[in-house]
Formats: C-alpha cells, sequence, structure tokens
C-alpha cells in the first residue's frame, strides 16, 4: 500500500517515516512540505541520509490522491481541517495527528483552539483513534482523529475504571510530564537547550487543548459528566510522557480486584502492560516504542487511587499509534511495523 | 562562632560546607566522618580543593563540645537520635538535617521509619525548623529538626491558605518532582546514569517519610485532622524540586483574594517569593539559591485550586534552610551567608 | 537459527536481545546468567515485559550446544577465554563482545588487560569482526573477536587513509567522546546520575584497553609501525560515541580527493555514511541504528586532518555489529535485523 | 564603586549581574538593553525577582559616564568597538566581553571575524585580560579584552611549558568540550533541547574565532611562530568547558618535572588549582566558580604530553574573570565577589 505524509519537516512526520520504513506492507511515496519542498528529508533530517532520499514536494491533492491510498496529517492544527475534505472526496484514507478533527462539538474546538472547528459534517465522520478502546469504529473509518499524547496515556489509564463507576468522575486530577520533543521543532526560548535543561516546568494550567479532549472521551465512557483537573510539565528529557492520575474511589474494592479488571481488559492488547502490584512502570521501558505501561495504587489510608501511565510521546502518542490505526484499517495484524522493542538504556 | 558538620561525605554535609564558606560570621571548624576520617573532604569532594582541606575527625562528642557552639548533622536516619543528648547536655545546638526528631510521634515514627524513635523528651524538645513559620520558636532552640525537602515546598506553598480554612483539607494531594540528588550519594541501579537520564520514575506511592511530617504540621495549623496522598517523582536533573499541589477551594474567593492572602503572608519574607498571577516558576530559577517561588492557580472551570512550589532541594529543601535557622536562633540576619542568587542558566 | 547469550544482565545482552527480536531469520531461544538464572530477561528488565519472557539459565556447554547453531558473549573481559574452546568443540558459532580474542598478542593482552591470555591457538583462530573491513575472514570464522566500541569508530574512520599511506602514522592523536552506557550497568560513583550529569570526564589516560587493539589493526593496515595517543572522555549522554580524530598529511591531497577516497572505500557498504564536505556528523544522527557516520576535514592553514565518526556505542559499537557478523559469516544479507533507522530526536 | 553593564539580555551579563551581587566593594547601578529597555532584568530573568530590579535603560554615553566609574560590555561582536572609545574618553574604565578589542591585528579581525576591526589605537591600548598572565598590564589598563572561553582553559593550561619551549610548537592540538550555554541565548536548531539533549557535536572546524585569539597568546608567550588545530565540540550540559591538548614534548622531562613546573608557576594564583599526578579535574568541578582546575599526563610509551583544563565558560571564561581583572585594575584582593566554591552536585 502506498502512503504519503503531509508536514514533512515535524518530529511526527519524521517519526511516522522511520516507522513506515520498518513496515512490511506500507510504503512511504511522497513526503509533502511547503516549506522544504525540493529537498529531501535527509536534507532536514541527516538521520535519514540514505535511507529517505526522495525530494519532498507542494501539495497537488488531485494528483497525489492518484497514487496513494491512505494519507497521513503532521501538520500544525488548522491545516488538515482545509485539506482531508478533497482528499476524503477522491476515496484516500486520512489519519490526522493534529486536534482539527478530535472535538466533536465545533464550539468547543473554538473555544479552546481559538480558531473556527472544520465543517461538523466531517466533525462527525471521523473516529477518534484511540486504537484499544475504538478498533471496531477505526475498522470502518476513513478518517481518524489521531488523539492527542496526554490523553493517549490518560485514557489508557482511566477508562477501564471508569467505565466501572468505581471511582468519582469529579474527582480525576491528572498530573502530566511530558519530554521536550512534545514542543515540537518549532524554536522557542522555552525549549531553549539552556534554559530546559536541568530544569522542570508547569505550563498551560487549565488551558491545554488537550483537556477537552479528556473531557469528552471520559464523559462518553462514563456515561456521565466529568471534569478533568490537568496540570501538564515538561521534564528534561527528549521522549516520555508519564501521566500520574488521581481518583476518589466510590466503591469499596481493593487492589487486587483492580489489578484484575485491568489485566483482563487489556489481555487481548498487544500494546498495553500491567505492571504487578508494587511495580511501576517509567518512561525509558517505552522508549521508541508503541506500549502504554500502566500500575495502579490503591492507598488504603486515603482511599485514593493513584495511576500511573507512562508512553513514548512520538510513537504510541502521535505516529505510532497512527500507524497501529492504519493497521487496523486495512485488517493487518495490529502490531505491523511496530514490533521493535523499547531501547534500553 | 565556630561550627561542625557530622557526615561529611553525603551531599548534605558538602553544601553546608559550601554555604558556611561563605558565611560572615560562622566558621567550619570540624568536619566529622567515621567512613573517611582521616581524608579531607577536598579528597572525597574535589571541588573542595584549596578550600576545605583540613581532615576529617572521628566523633569524640565530648572534646568536640569544647570547641564549637553548634553542630549540624547530616547523617542518615537514625544516627542523630543517639547523639544528640549529649551534645545537648554540653550546651552545644543542634541541627539536624535527618528526620530523626520531625515527627512529635513516637509511634508515627516507629510507623514510617521501621525504627525506634528518639527519646520522648527531645521529641518534644525539638523544634520543627521551617523557618518562616516558626521563626519565633526557632530563635529560642537548642535543637532544630530541620524539614524535609519536599515537605519544605509543600508546607510553604499550603500554610497560608490552610490557615484560612478555604480548602478541603481531605482534598490535598502533593505531586512532586526531585532531581536526583536528593537521593543522596548511595549507589544504586536506581540512580545509575544510563537508567535515569531520559527517564522519570514515580517511586515509594504512599509510602514516603515525608507523609507523615507534611500532616503533622498541616494539621497543626489547619487545626483539624488531614490526611495528603503525595506521590513523589524522580526526574532526569541533578537539582530542584516542583511540587505541584491540588486542592478543592471551599470557599467562594477569587484568584486575586488569594493572590494578596500569599503576597500579605510572606511580605517580610526574605525568601518567598510569589509570583504574579498567570507567571508559574521553574526549579532553574531557585538553582543553588535559599528561595521557595510559589505561584497560585485557581481553575474556574473546575474550583480547583492548583499551587506550583519551586525550591533547591539541597539548599532550601536541606543546608540552605538549616543556615538560615542557625541564623534565626543567633539573632543575624536571617539572609547572612545566603545572600547568592539563584545560578542560570 | 537458533541462538543463545551468555552474560544476561549486562546492556550488550540487553540489546542483543533488542535486535534479535527484529531480526528475520534468528531466533533467541536461551539466556544465560548466573547472577540472575530462574528469573526472565523481563524481571531485570521491565522494558521487555512480554516480549522475551523465559526464565534465564545458568551454563551447561554441553547440553546449551545441541540446541543452538551460534552463542553470543555479552561477558566481562576473562570469562569467554575460559568457555569459547568447548563450544568451538562442539561446532557452535562464538561472537565474543569482550575484548578475550582481540588482541593476538598473548603478550600484549597479559599487559593491558592485566590477566593471562586465551591459549595462542584460539588468538590466532579468531577473526576480529570489524564487518566492512575483514567481511572475508569472518564469512569462514567460527570464532569472532567483536570490535570494541572506540576501536569501530577510530578504524573505520582511520583505516581509507591509513591504507594510502597519505598520513604520518605516528601523528594519529584519537580523541573519543562516549555516552554512559559504555560503562556498563555496574554501580559507581563515577557513573552516579548526580555526578556524572552536567559533567565532562577524562579518563583512563594512555592505559584504556583500546589503545592496543586499535594500533593492532592500525599497523596491519598501514604495514608499518604506528602509535596511537587516545584520551576517552566520558559526557552526559547514555548511548553514542564520537572520535575526533587527527593526523598529520604527508601528501599534498585536498579535500575533494579525500572525500573521493572515502566514498569510494565505503560505496558498497550499507552501514557507512560518508558526509558531504563542511557538515558534520552528531552521535544522535546514529542513535539506536548501525550506522558510522563520517566526516573528514582538511584544515589548509594547518595541513592537519580531522575526521569526525560516529557510532551507537551499543549497537554498531558492540551488539549491533555482532549482528552484522552473524549475518555475514551466515550469507544472509549483512543488513538483516539492522534496517531500523536512527530514532530522531 | 559603581558599574554598568551594557547589553542586559544575554548570559554574560545576567552572570555578571549574579557575581556583581556578592561583590563586597562595586555595586551594579545601571543595565542598559536597547531590546529590553524599561523592563527590568527580573522581567527578562525571572530568577533575578527580587534581587534586580531596576528597569533596564537605553544608552546615553555621556551621562552614564557621570554616574559611574567602569563599565562591562557584555555585547555581541561589533558593538564594544563603536561605543568604548566615547567612555575612554569619559575617563570610564572598560571591561570588554566580546571579541572586538583581542586581536592586535585589525587584518586578523577582518578576516576571523568577517567584519571591519576597532580603529588600531584601541587595539593597542587594550590590554588582554588573561588575570593570572597579564596582571601587571592589567593593574594599570583603562580597556580590557577579557578572553574567550576556550582560549582561557586553553592557554592556562598551555602557557607554564610554552614558555619554556619543552613542546613542539607546531604539533598543538585543543580538542575543545563545551556547555551549551556558550551558544548564547540566541535561538538556533543547534541548541534545541530535542536535537542537543543526548548528543554531541563537533562545529566550526578551522574557523572558529578563538583560533587567532590563542595563536597570537602562545605567539608572544613562545616567542616563535606557532599554529593550532583546535576543534570545539557541544556537549549536553548548560556549563563548563573541558579543553583537552596535545603536544609533542621537545625536551626529555618527565611528569614530576611538569608537575612542579605548573604548581610553582601558579602556586600564588588563588584561582588556578594543579592536580595530583593520575588526578583529571571535571567540569563540574569548577561549576558555578572562578577555578581554573588543570591536570598535565606524560604518556611516556608515546612521549606526548596531554593537558586537561577546566573552567566554567560563564564565569572564568566570562563574567567572573572580567571581575577578577576589574578587582586588579582597583587594587582590590583578586578573589572580592569570587569567593564562592563551586556548587557541587
Amino acid at each position: 500500500m502506498r502512503v504519503a505524509i503531509i508536514g514533512g519537516t515535524g518530529y511526527g512526520a519524521v517519526e511516522l517515516a522511520r516507522i513506515l520504513k520498518m513496515h512490511p506492507y506500507a510504503e512511504l511515496t511522497t513526503v509533502i512540505s511547503h516549506s522544504q519542498s525540493g529537498n529531501s528529508l535527509a536534507e532536514v533530517y541527516p538521520h535519514m541520509t540514505g535511507i529517505i532520499e526522495q525530494s519532498m514536494k507542494t501539495l497537488d491533492v488531485k494528483a497525489l490522491s492518484k497514487t496513494i491510498d491512505l494519507v497521513f496529517f503532521a501538520t500544525p492544527s488548522n491545516v488538515s481541517k482545509e485539506i482531508v475534505p478533497e482528499f476524503l472526496q477522491y476515496g484516500v484514507t486520512c489519519i490526522d495527528l493534529s486536534g482539527d478533527f478530535r472535538l466533536k462539538s465545533p464550539e468547543l474546538y473554538a473555544e479552546w483552539y481559538q480558531a473556527p472547528a472544520a465543517a461538523s459534517v466531517y466533525l462527525d465522520k471521523a473516529v477518534y483513534g484511540l486504537s484499544e478502546i475504538y478498533q471496531e469504529n477505526i475498522k470502518k473509518a476513513k478518517l481518524i482523529a489521531n488523539p492527542g499524547c496526554y490523553p493517549t496515556a490518560t485514557l489508557l489509564g482511566l477508562i477501564p475504571i471508569i467505565q466501572k463507576e468505581w471511582i468519582d468522575p469529579n474527582s480525576v486530577i491528572v498530573d502530566g510530564k511530558t519530554g521536550v520533543s512534545g514542543a515540537g521543532r518549532g524554536l522557542s526560548l522555552n525549549v531553549h537547550f539552556s534554559e530546559m535543561n536541568e530544569n522542570v516546568k508547569a505550563y498551560k494550567l487549565g488551558t491545554h487543548k488537550h483537556i477537552p479532549e479528556m473531557e469528552q472521551v471520559l464523559k462518553q465512557e462514563a456515561n456521565t459528566d466529568i471534569q478533568v483537573t490537568f496540570t501538564p510539565h515538561i521534564v528534561p528529557m527528549t521522549r516520555g510522557i508519564m501521566t500520574t492520575i488521581y481518583a476518589d474511589l466510590t466503591e469499596s474494592v481493593d487492589q487486587v480486584t483492580i489489578q484484575q479488571l485491568y489485566h483482563e481488559f487489556y489481555q487481548t492488547q498487544p500494546f498495553v502492560r500491567i505492571r504487578p502490584e508494587g511495580i511501576l512502570p517509567t518512561t525509558k521501558e517505552v522508549y521508541g516504542s508503541n506500549y502504554c505501561d500502566i500500575a495502579i495504587h490503591l492507598d488504603k489510608r486515603t482511599d485514593k487511587l493513584t495511576i500511573v501511565s507512562v508512553i513514548d510521546n512520538l510513537v504510541k502518542g502521535a505516529a505510532g499509534q497512527a500507524i497501529q490505526n492504519m493497521n487496523i484499517i486495512n485488517g493487518w495484524e495490529e502490531t505491523a511495523g511496530l514490533e521493535h522493542p523499547p531501547i534500553y538504556p
């Protein structure tokens, strides 16, 4: 199968290119970049020298649609919503790594993204690509809204217990820690090495775009209204996200029961690994891989539940999950191209 | 004034030595180390070459008491509780950086430290050395239990609002992020460079010794029972602690009012800096200094309060606060020896 | 083909396991570890959870020889030399990642390794596994002495020009910078996070075991005696080696000519990439991959040549090259299992 | 004494401000910044909150000259050369941290800086501020060309032995490793956290502006022509420079003799520490301090000398040495304001 990437100079694109190179059934034939058209990906990313040498191109939707079956959008906000409709019209499957099609409500999008939403017909059509949860819908999708990095880690950590209604939906607090690559390749003082090294920063308190995304999914799974308090932090490493999730238990269940719930919930999922009681996953244990590792801790003293969930923000939190979704759509084994173990140390 | 340090090979000791070198009134005359007696501090820490060259000694309390006025304990748990009584008997002021005298209840100590507590008479005598809050008691103290690093950042962040009773005492969640130096100089795979670099780890969920310490102080200041859910994390940097503190508001106060509360509460305190609304402190902004920088964020959507508090774990979280306490005891200006700005970048 | 790893708890072993997992023709059936026998690799390295779960075993050469065709030694110095002979007797191919069979001279080994050398008959039999250079010998080998990390980067950088005799063999200076994983998983203050982070250290000046290894190969390729001045440094990152190599030109050749020499020398080698004039490779550009990237710079002002050569110390500098050698021995395509691009950023 | 800083938003300026805050005799009364005039230093650098709050100003040389005695230039290249003459005319002492007055030859400056040099009369007047070597000239200077970071580490490491003529002047190779802060606060992909973390980069081979600066001083001290091959590298840390210097011995002197030479040469210098034989300094051992730590290693096998020299690039390599020079000019003790030990770990 032939695929294209739009947005060829960001980290999402180059990570897609890396994984596609290892994919048994999909071939990356075109990389679109306006700012770098004419240059090869290897010129922008020298580590790709000898691996992907073809020139990047500007976008001609009609012409491109004739040569490919599927397109990944690794574009900033407010780009894909203008282009996806045309691709769909030509029958090309679209997997969008940006946030343009994630929120079902145009009003919420306008509020949190400070820009007009995509047309409602496409918002409706888009399937939220949290692979482990929405597999059935993904199979039939022509447009995937690939989840954000924080929501992926958070939702995989919360959905088993929120479906059970064992926690108070209004008690949920998510404390996120991300590696710096989540901020992308755009230059800013904030991620200037000398200012970010040996530093921890909290940011966007109560205003991060991933909040309505988490809430939308949790509401649906909890069958009730839910508000999430979310504080993202940036820590001095390149890759990895940990979300530490706090919630009040409402049922008297014990650690063993919760542990069992998670094991059963994810037992057929190749990319979710539940740690045994007392063992906590670290971000490095999923580095470069598509795994989401989860631990659950019930504090008997305070009756609060703490869930620790880790992913590689660029793999399971972006490019890896996008390819997992491509696999599901095409009926391939879900792990195709994604079987490489984490790199450690 | 002549002072001694006991426990000369740990990071606490060498940080005390660094700051004492810049102190106008105190002179470090003796460093005690059993494992390294006969060697100089500079042999164990080559950065001290030419700065502190005298040999470290084994401990003879009686002899030492004749030559010094004050002793800092930079020892592991369960050491100072055996030695402090004898120093006190000889009239030497003791500032203990370990946890031996922090908990007033011997039962709690036994439970959390898994060892017998110090004799009650000394637990009673010990003043908890959170300088900004217990200044009056510190002035008269002969024995200071210097606070732990996480409790320092957490308590300075919470006390103004907990005293006001504006938050639900049972809603408090503390998510801590520490630099690796907090784990000390002892070798372990956990802090082996290759395993800790490019990694975030949660640890000791619900079992960290700093939990009862935070709760003891908060109970006293809140005048009510209080339970803290605390999750410490270790992030890939050497120095710095950030605690992100979550609590449910119980009063309808707004951001401006809370902001004002904190400004007034700390207006005469030289080492606490309240950030203006919307500005969040980072750990690097206090690196190497005795500051505690605090920001408050009220999320109008969820009515939850988030407090971000940062310190250098080895300065305000250990050696710096110990020296601040020495200054208070001696009636010196509180900032003596501590006036060096943070090192940035 | 069935393979085993001996020395299952070090970084070399777990990197072999990672790459073997992606290999199309070889299957890792046994991991030998004395200290951890009975435990699974995933217990020692949780990132391998669900990937490699079988228990590690103690060594029984005879029994093991019946079930496997090839064995990798990821053991410390002075282990494989005792065991290899028995495996060879049973017809098992041995690839040794340690230094036991690298030096042809038992005297040199005794001098630099401070221990008795392997029996001469095996030293003679062993083929030095620098894949790009000794491919023909490797094809027929039963015992491979897999090169050290510094020698791999250095020799691939130097051999094209040293064969040409365009540089003064006694002018060669090698300044190496390694990531910390090169020091292995053994605990030491030297690689304790807090002491290694934000630090650069030179070490083992003139005494590093890789010196005689480099000199042995260079002598052979230069057909003349040669002495290398080598200074290794450790820098605060986990993976990657850069060697900056200095030499005096003896022929009046220009940059273009040298550039062409290197391009031609390596044109059929899939894992060596020569950078164009003026572009320098960085260690991150080969992270997690089997590439060796090289740049050459001729300083017209001083007539000195500077060669910059980078590898991932655990891949091309250890496990990756070992698997490349296994591929060559078995007549498989050289890149089998090694086609994953570098991880970036 | 009242002093001003020009160029208030770079790392050099804020480091000057940090050290001046601890200085017993000098007071920082004015900070000049065109881009940030009207804002306080604390707004640009929040770690300075409550420490330096006055507004930055635009430059009016005449007015400023009436209120201050000395001015530090922490400006980019090609700025101070236009302004210094006017300050000198008003009798204000100038210490220039940029390269504008370092090279005595206007031709060399034009060649390496790609811009016209300062007027010759000022180049002649300028004293090269390598404090330990040119103390006598510095005492009488009105204009100091403060040395570059790499030259400081390199020259302090080489001058004792080059004066003795024990090494071949044309054999000198300098391999430098710098922390990222040396690249300043200007944004670039090169020092973007995600691209610089876990990475080592060589740069500016044979073209770095510090080459003619090193050569000018070495020529003068060696009394002969000398050419330096210099390769700077950037490593993933914020502060610190190590230069590893290689040279061929021409005299048959042994390690002990060289060791003694260095000890004697620097015995009265408070900021140079010579390590004993076999002990190598690391950059972290001078972090935040004005020390230059040096080790010498004679390789008996190759007769090459290796010198390892470390400084904090922002202190001894910039702001600290500038203040040391201010102290010398004013006849104060050389260590005034600079007595704080290194921060470790």
